[in-house]
């Protein structure tokens, strides 16, 4: 078992990182962030507690990992300028250059469909290839993310790894969802398909398999090797007929 | 004269802010922004002097103007992270933010070719439809400047222009600059020709009509009706003949 890679889940008591971390537990030994809520341990589960903010907090928490998931911050698409700064743009930075002082070569990190949110309000489709367009500072943030995760990756050779990460929900909610659904499976397959992979650097989509998804996912498919188990098109009688 | 529309140059005292102040001052009434350096008013130009990480101070820099040319910032390819996210990242934020309270409809954005220096690192031509690879934190801090900028005006309305300004210089210096070298009068003409452009968003690399350039300017051209008057081959001759 010791021979399993050690992965660091940050903002581990998140909607996300809770699933991400039942999903993974079984293929890593997992050293799990919090910040304010802290849940408690299972098995042989490390644990740190900190705010992403300061760096040296960042240096405790990826040393001696062999990559990191990195989900903490603000996730509101409504977030403050303030707020992302701090929560999403700092901690970022920190996590980056945390993992480059202590050779971690992996970081997933956490980006979102909101860089690319103003397409969809144009009723666009929308691929890696284009221009950002956030819808917030949120989206602004996390393409800030990307980009300097594209220069850990040039100038150190981190591989990394960004997840536009769709509608995380057990299942569709609302017609929206009928496109931009990732359900928890597959979220997890993305998860460890991005710590597997050797590719230097890369931004995909994170959706399911959806008949009606306006964002592609051929890059997750073919960088990845990532093959979505779920479509929301299973919901979409019943929540065509409840809207 | 008074109809002269009022325009604010941040970063005044800088290499581009003082070229672009006398290339301006007969088109343009300006207010001039100074953060350590002052120089003494000339004529009828207004003087402000502060610091842009502090939103009031920005709003009272842009109260009252019809466009701005935001060109402060710590403009060091290999400048630390800590300095691009306060003179950088918050100081362009209260810009937009600024200028969005105070209904000024125009930003001029001093953007860079470091953000996508990556390109150029690896002998690769770069466009503005290219994804960012910035060369640092300094390349990076102006990525997240377009990408707020497209922001506030997809949602804002503002017209703002993101200028990936090449090798600023009197005269081309070194052999990369016969590719990379943007004159004088070709940046003060970019400047005015984005401040009367009627478009909503655009990014377009800011150099001369170099022979050698890998940096489409095509947009520069189509978008702004840019026409460069100076091209680096003129030195050419020289310039290889001294390295």
């Amino acid at each position: 078992m010791s021979d399993r890679k050690l992965v660091l889940i940050t903002g581990a008591a998140g909607s996300i990182g809770r699933v991400v971390r039942e999903g993974l537990k079984d293929r890593y030994r997992l050293r799990l962030m919090y910040h304010r809520t802290v849940l408690p341990a299972q098995d042989d589960e490390e644990v740190v507690v900190g705010n992403l903010s300061d760096l040296e907090v960042a240096e405790r928490a990826v040393a001696g990992v062999d990559a990191i998931i990195h989900l903490a911050g603000d996730p509101k698409v409504e977030a403050t300028f303030q707020s992302t700064l701090e929560n999403n743009i700092v901690a970022t930075y920190n996590i980056y250059e945390a993992a480059r002082r202590h050779g971690v070569g992996k970081v997933i990190f956490a980006s979102t469909n909101h860089v690319s949110g103003y397409y969809e309000l144009d009723g666009m489709p929308a691929s890696v290839e284009m221009p950002i367009r956030p819808d917030g500072y949120y989206g602004a943030s996390k393409a800030y993310g990307e980009a300097l995760g594209r220069f850990y990756s040039d100038r150190y050779g981190l591989s990394i790894i960004c997840l536009r990460i769709g509608s995380f929900l057990e299942r569709p909610r609302h017609a929206r969802n009928l496109a931009t659904w990732l359900s928890h499976r597959d979220c997890v397959q993305l998860m460890w398909r991005g710590i597997e992979s050797p590719v230097p650097f890369a931004i995909v989509y994170g959706i399911s398999g959806n008949d009606r998804r306006y964002w592609d996912i051929s890059g997750a498919q073919q960088i990845l090797g990532y093959e979505p188990e779920d479509n929301a098109e299973a919901y979409a009688k019943e929540i065509m007929g409840n809207e």
